[in-house]
């Protein structure tokens, strides 16, 4: 159970802004068209209803955690899991885009110093999320648990004394509620049919936005205690009727206290007496609203609902920052992403991918100055691709296991399963083509192509990778093996480093050995020359003139130049490097080696070897290294890796 | 001969700025000052005479082209070397920042819609600059030659003709000349004798701003024709001559003209007919009053003096991005850079420091708006520091000289460089006092804080190489060599790469061979196995566990364990290294090898064999690398290494 908090947060989140959406596409033609705002909840409900009862199939049949992706590559095909991984990847962004820019909205309501600064407070606000997740936050059961608790007992605790204030008369009417609203030109009253039927898909698709966040539970079953699967599926029951409850509720409580909100760019359609509202004018979400009028005597209460609401929007955006790595990690498993981010353990490709997530949202945020409205019209669309293509994959698995399935007890659940996903299927298709209707132009048209790009990536990488795996295929060609290895030791001074890489050479007792050193100074070879012969290794030492201190070139058409005189032999080429510890260290050593080695690996039949010498500051980097291990990374506990319901630092095992 | 305009473009170009900041400064004390204008240019005139004919002993005495930095470590010590290093690379910073900045101003002279934009304009010139630089444009001589000659003749030319029409009574008075100046609160008439000492020092020692660039050409001695030392020798004479008459002629005929000039900061002082001038007014350049005046009924000799003045100003900035990181391969050599920057053909090295030095100067230009009155402030002390250093560095060379030369005509040559050397110390030591007296509050802390920060850096990294020899020098201990090899290869699939691996491997017939397998996927292991077995290599394969696809743990544990069980053989691990073309596959591929790598480098007893394959795509870089070797070099010009008077390609030797 402590794993709904971690989950929900996303999901139950979106009650911060579609309420507010709803509201704002009926106002376009005018407040007398919020009496449809409740059945508009309703049917917003019955989509809900349709896709939780969807994901509660998904949880039982794929319980690895796969989510939608899995579900359509294993389903469909390749193309459409490239789809759905383009679709969450944009998902991802928006999530944090909307929820970021919703909370500072919710911010600047509160406390009003904020106002008009909301994209600076939103950018700041993403900038802390991402050092926090670069530093390694535990998703901790507890810590998510109270903030989500907190807002569901906010909200539906505020709906419930609002309802009851209104049933005794009390309720207070909205600060909006003295204004009118003037409908947009081509809206006003009276309104034809068609006209009426667009507004109601307008604010049903916006409404919609109150699904973004569904499909994250499909994400986390391995989180959950067992049964897994039983446990995810009730979590999304649980859910789904408590979001739909704060939805209705919001609402319904909305229209009583006279709400009037429209959309915040266009706040001179609000009128006072006639008269537009002066600018400077705050507009209010809807729930802020909401807990003013509810709270008016009890101002604790506003500040209270008004603040974890804040919070739940950043556990939201959270989420999407534990996500997108773990995404990552499955795409490079197969072949979509750099292989580097499946590694576990690497901390690099984490970090390269939250602060690409961050770096994304900030874009998003800065482009639509932080307005949750704009940057919703992006985000619906996204969401819904991924349900089609994810209850389509569902109904695929469910059709196949009937070719096999024989016993009619078990027939009768899959045929019952497979209606359930057809249902929501036909729900959500409805939805996505109304979402691509009413909302490409006013911005759906950036996520498709932001959705078109990252396809574009990962079928690039994926192609590169299967060409590379053809290319090098073992084959049967038996192609002769080297016999003979000359092995060359690259000396630029006579020092600790140097003898180890001569000691080391010397140890594999090749066909041939000498030292290679690269003359720039006449006095400086002639020291080197005389240490040399002091020091007796016995090794010979081959001196190259180089002008220009160009140390490089010579030695590579050295290395070249044996190879060609030995064609059946390989030659060793043996680099000292130094081993440090802090980070500016790097700047002022092996830099040469790394050069020589790169121009190296382009001739063929040698091989590099590098002999560390470990410099005593490196010794820092050890441990270094060593806590980095044990640091905890996104996505632990959603892949269960991590002891539930505790605390405090559990050692890995 | 042709040389001359390589390294004057910097000292030339200092009469676009210098003496406006006579004039700003006498304006303080109000217009009547100006009657000391011509005698401050005067007094600027000797010292500059004083520090060309000490220059000229250097270039003599050290032909290689170290200019001052060589001067003040071999005399004078380390410390003084690194305090000189510091002042130069100030003063580069500050030479890009100054010129670029007045080049900006002048455009904005001749085309009036870039009022008030100098700063953007400015920057975007300075990133042009580094993109050329990055890419390497030849300092070529040609290139060089025709704008300084214009410049030489634009002004000269200007200033005769100016001054054959203030002979015949025909010259008009500059726009400015209607206004009036209210002098500085505090300094108005009758001026004290103390403020008058003052107001003259604060002027001169602004006006000296002229000599910023003359150290230019000992730094580029072996650029000349032989007899390279004579001819800078001669060329410094020229340029001395040239620059003095430039700069009185340029003072004179400002008088002539009647121009009001102030402080950019304070146009508020300038008044017509009692009140201030309206704002927006645009205060043009001494050099572009003069123009407009001069050419007061031919407008193309206005355009064509502004524009060679903006040009040579851009040449001026460009020479730093020459020597800048020319400067920074000979501090890599004495211990005080990074190594890396000291090879030549590091395109690597050259680039990061035109970057920084951009970025440095791009700072500077934003943080003082363009400003080159300010700007100005931090240039000349930086200046001021190399002359007074290399100067009494000559000093102690002639005096050793005196020690050990008998030939008595020798020795009187050696007094009288000597003498002349004094005389330049004992003139510069006066004006840095008064530098630093007059203008440390006004800017010139910045720079003693950015010396100070450079200095310290320098002495840091000559530290640690320091102590990083003394970690590494070679001793007595005869340390047990070691005598076996123990070789594992690392099997992630069993490609091409991964044969090849084996095959090199086995050719270096260690004492124990076998390959490496870390098994994540029980499935991908068995088929891994199956393979193995059937193409028969006669090499065992180690099977590592590990959970969550963690590779290099297991490998590092196994590597360590081998080590552990024979104390007295060395462990070498062959890794199969994907070598491709583009820079993006470099994400693609690698990654688990590098982290391996960079982890197994810690461990005592273990080298790491890169074993190259290349891939198709190869050969793209390959070329790349190639075309890269032939590419110009920053800084090629001046040592020496272009065959000079010539436009054309040539090869490099
Ligand atoms: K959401
Ligand atoms: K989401
Ligand atoms: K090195
Ligand atoms: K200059
Ligand atoms: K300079
Ligand atoms: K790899």
């Amino acid at each position: 159970r402590i794993a709904l908090p971690v989950f929900a947060s996303d999901a139950l989140s979106s009650v911060a802004y579609a309420p507010d959406e709803i509201f704002i596409m009926l106002a376009i033609a005018g407040a007398s068209q919020y009496i449809w705002s409740w059945k508009i909840g309703i049917a917003v409900a019955i989509v809900m209803t349709a896709v939780i009862m969807s994901y509660r199939q998904t949880v039982h049949a794929y319980p690895s955690g796969g989510g939608d992706y899995e579900v359509a590559t294993v389903n469909l095909g390749r193309t459409a899991g490239i789809t759905v991984a383009s679709a969450l990847l944009v998902d991802y962004v928006l999530t944090v885009a909307v929820s970021i820019s919703s909370g500072a909205n919710y911010a600047s309501a509160a406390i009003p110093a904020f106002q008009d600064h909301e994209a600076l407070i939103a950018v700041i606000l993403v900038l802390v999320l991402m050092a926090m997740n670069l530093r390694g936050i535990r998703e901790s059961g507890t810590f998510f648990a109270i903030p989500t608790y907190l807002f569901m007992f906010a909200i539906l605790g505020m709906c419930a004394y609002g309802l009851l204030q209104a049933l005794g008369g009390s309720l207070p009417q909205a600060e909006s509620a003295g204004l009118d609203i003037t409908p947009r030109p081509g809206w006003e009253e009276p309104l034809s049919t068609f006209g009426l039927i667009v507004l109601l898909a307008r604010a049903f698709s916006s409404g919609c936005a109150a699904l973004t966040g569904v499909e994250a539970i499909s994400n986390g079953v391995p989180a959950f205690k067992r049964p897994k699967s039983k446990n995810a599926a009730t979590t999304l029951l649980l859910l789904g009727l408590i979001a739909v409850t704060m939805m209705i509720s919001v609402i319904v409580l909305a229209k009583q206290i006279g709400l009037r909100y429209v959309d915040p760019h266009e706040l001179s359609r609000l009128t006072m007496n006639g008269a537009p509202v002066p600018a400077g004018y705050d507009q209010h979400a809807v729930i802020a609203q909401i807990a003013e009028a509810v709270f008016h005597n009890f101002s604790p209460g506003f500040y209270f609902v008004v603040t974890v609401t804040g919070i739940i929007l950043v556990l939201a955006a959270n989420t999407a920052f534990n996500g997108f790595p773990v995404l990552g990690s499955i795409l490079a498993k197969d072949g979509l992403a750099p292989r580097a981010l499946g590694a576990r353990g690497d901390r690099l490709a984490y970090s390269n991918g939250i602060v690409f997530l961050a770096l994304m949202a900030i874009i998003l945020i800065v482009a639509f100055d932080a307005e949750t409205t704009k940057l919703i019209q992006l985000y619906i669309v996204g969401v819904f691709v991924s349900f089609n293509l994810s209850q389509l994959g569902m109904i695929r698995h469910w059709t196949r296991a009937l070719e096999t399935e024989r016993d009619s007890a078990v027939r009768r659940k899959i045929y019952r399963s497979r209606t359930i996903n057809a249902i929501g299927l036909s729900f959500t298709a409805v939805v996505l083509v109304v979402v691509l209707l009413t909302k490409f132009l006013a911005g759906a048209w950036i996520t498709v192509l932001a959705m078109g790009f990252f396809f574009a990536v990962m079928k690039g990488i994926k192609g590169h990778y299967d060409n590379v795996e053809r290319e090098l295929a073992a084959d049967e060609t038996d192609k002769a093996l080297p016999t003979r290895v000359h092995a060359i030791v690259l000396v630029s001074k006579l020092h600790k480093p140097t003898l180890r890489a001569l000691a080391f050479a010397k140890a594999t007792r090749p066909n041939s050995l000498e030292g290679v050193y690269v003359s720039v100074d006449e006095k400086e070879t002639a020291r080197l020359l005389e240490e040399w012969d002091d020091r007796n290794t016995g090794i010979p030492l081959k001196v190259l003139h180089s002008p220009y201190r160009e140390v490089v070139k010579p030695i590579v058409e050295y290395a070249t130049a044996i190879r060609r005189a030995n064609p059946r032999g390989v030659v060793a080429v043996y680099i000292p490097e130094y081993v440090v510890g802090r980070w500016w260290e790097q700047f002022l050593h092996n830099q040469t080696a790394l050069r020589l080695k790169g121009r190296l690996l382009f001739t063929p039949g040698v091989m590099v070897t590098s002999v560390p010498y470990q410099l005593r500051s490196s010794g820092i980097a050890l441990e270094r290294e060593e806590r980095e291990e044990h640091r905890v990374r996104p996505g632990d506990l959603r892949r269960g890796r991590v002891a539930q319901d505790r605390d405090r630092q559990v050692p890995r095992s």
